[in-house]
């Protein structure tokens, strides 16, 4: 159990007139249990739930299947196993908040996870119990990282950076896409995470498009590449995307990658505890607009256990920001309106008096060359 | 939209009492819609729905950051379009619901999936209409697979079959399961998948392990290494493993795999149109025994869409096979009790006669030899 995170819900948790806390998302089970079930994200009825109490008591639920993990990951926990084929998950739950004392308990749980026909089945089985929203105070919390957490996405983010610039530095004119992927994937796992999510790869005139895999197109000179990747340990993602030339530059290429090196450091220089979500976008959007360059709805968001999480740095809300926020910050123009896109995706950390930037590995100040 | 999918869901959606079926779950939008909308399974609070109508009406609601991705694949639909950050998702289909003549009617919706707020949401916004829970009518038809969804799942077998042996082929002793790793990603892209789910290297001493990913650990003579991957292509999924010894192999190797190998047969002579599920398990159970090793819950399961389907090849259930079935087999002993494991997945079809082996790539009669 994360008795980092432990320690931050309970004080909160009986203002919010919750007897207990029921996590059962991968990312709300990961953050308190402090590890992922594998197969929680990968198969929705394999259910898994963190209990906690207002009084201090936890326990975990999960399936049979991934008993011996959960027992290797939690020593220190009360874990009760359900049965895949044996047993109703939901009744297994009922059972165990009735065994911790919360049959008739004001019980906070995930309404935007938690299926509408399991939670039917649920308040079936524990019928004197009553169910409040709990994801909203969750996903609070996970906004402020813990400095445990920090240190987590500064490995992670290191770990896509330098996995992104050396595989720019392992192939050349003439290599694929695919060449690419095989260094980045080797280098992702050989840094150490544990798998990734979102691998893009889009070179030359395919560089425009958002979110594309690798394909067995050569590179050739004056291409642009975007390379984003996710690596994840413990569920946890770090974001970075990185853009490399060919040899040299395609026309317009320098000059608008040094503006959007211009707003990245513009960003870094805004964010700081206070400073206004919806300012900071507003602030890059204007000096984007000295290109003539198309906006975006936002330029940055949360990120920690899932890819986006709030505040977003975006025109529609104003969030002031605060230190222990972890953030993805990412200037880009897909379609530059000449034949490719660019993009320059990091992590900070909101510090107490300013930010640091967290995927420091690689100098951005100008295009990385692929030679 | 997937004619062939709509033109078997159609005949029997009133005999369910659906006055129409909203599919929300990503790999019911793709079943019925024929594609992916990227972003939903990463971010579950990015929703796209695929609404069809028992009189043949069809439409898809998504949200404005696919609207181009959405009106390029489909361009047939009529396509309502929500704002991230502007709108209600419920709201948006509550609305579409509406406008297609809905508000009181019988709609089938996946209860397994929609998050229980949401589902409360889409109540308010209209409380004329009687929803039922769909996904069991939705996942018994998902069992039996068009022939354009056999030919897909061909497709991808063929590409984890040849995408684990050229990985071990282009390896030797020395290699890491990291070099595993690179080559095998270079292999499964360039061979056609869009993405991947589950890499599993698992070599010497690691190779007990159920669902690891790869380290820096260095082949050595007479390891075994068990690799299984999950190609993507549309949202379907085929997953083959194979097993590998280094240059020669541990004590025991050889007659467990020939005992693997016996099974696969038994398993492929026995899955006909008819033949019972509980059946295949027991005969697979009754082989393994032969070498004293310990049983498993099932020797295989229903595959396409989602990793794993009903029906289960397992002692739970009884279910005759059908024609058109695509099933996932694997015989396996994850600890052999000699410091290795092994695994040989194969995916088959249930034909009009008996089955075709769509992973057909390698023959496993013997283990493959990393030399």
């Amino acid at each position: 159990m994360n008795r980092d995170v432990l320690s931050r819900l309970l004080p909160t948790m009986s203002d919010q007139g919750f007897d207990a806390v029921v996590a059962v998302s991968p990312e709300n089970f990961a953050y308190i249990a402090g590890f992922v079930v594998p197969s929680q994200p990968l198969m929705r009825w394999r259910h898994a739930a963190c209990v906690v109490t207002a009084k201090g008591q936890s326990a975990l639920l999960a399936v049979d299947m991934e008993e011996s993990t959960v027992k290797a990951k939690a020593q220190d926990a009360q874990i009760r196993i359900w049965g895949e084929f044996t047993e109703c998950p939901m009744q297994a739950l009922a059972r165990l908040l009735s065994d911790l004392g919360l049959s008739s308990a004001r019980i906070g749980i995930e309404l935007d996870y938690l299926p509408a026909g399991d939670f039917a089945t649920l308040k079936k089985y524990l019928p004197e119990a009553e169910f409040l929203m709990a994801e909203t105070w969750l996903a609070r919390h996970r906004q402020i990282k813990t400095p445990r957490e920090i240190d987590l996405m500064r490995r992670l983010s290191r770990i896509a950076d330098q996995a992104i610039t050396n595989a720019f530095a392992g192939v050349s004119p003439g290599s694929t896409e695919m060449d690419i992927a095989g260094g980045l994937t080797n280098n992702i796992f050989s840094l150490g995470a544990e798998q990734f999510k979102l691998m893009i790869i889009a070179t030359g005139e395919r560089s425009v498009f958002p979110n594309v895999g690798p394909t067995a197109r050569a590179l050739a000179p004056q291409d642009i590449c975007r390379v984003e990747i996710f690596p994840v340990i413990n569920g946890y993602h770090a974001g970075v995307c990185r853009t490399a030339q060919v040899l040299t530059p395609p026309p317009h290429a320098e000059e608008i990658w040094r503006n959007l090196i211009e707003c990245k450091y513009l960003i870094l220089d805004m964010i700081k505890p206070g400073a206004s979500s919806r300012g900071v976008y507003e602030a890059f959007i204007g000096h984007l607009a000295k290109l003539n360059l198309p906006p975006i709805q936002f330029v940055g968001h949360g990120i920690g256990l899932h890819l986006h999480e709030e505040p977003y740095l975006g025109m529609y809300s104003d969030t002031p920001l605060e230190a222990g926020m972890v953030l993805g910050i990412e200037p880009l123009v897909y379609d530059t309106g000449y034949g490719f896109g660019m993009q320059n995706k990091d992590i900070v950390v909101v510090t107490e008096s300013g930010c640091e930037l967290l995927s420091d590995f690689t100098n951005t100040d100008h295009l990385l060359t692929v030679s």
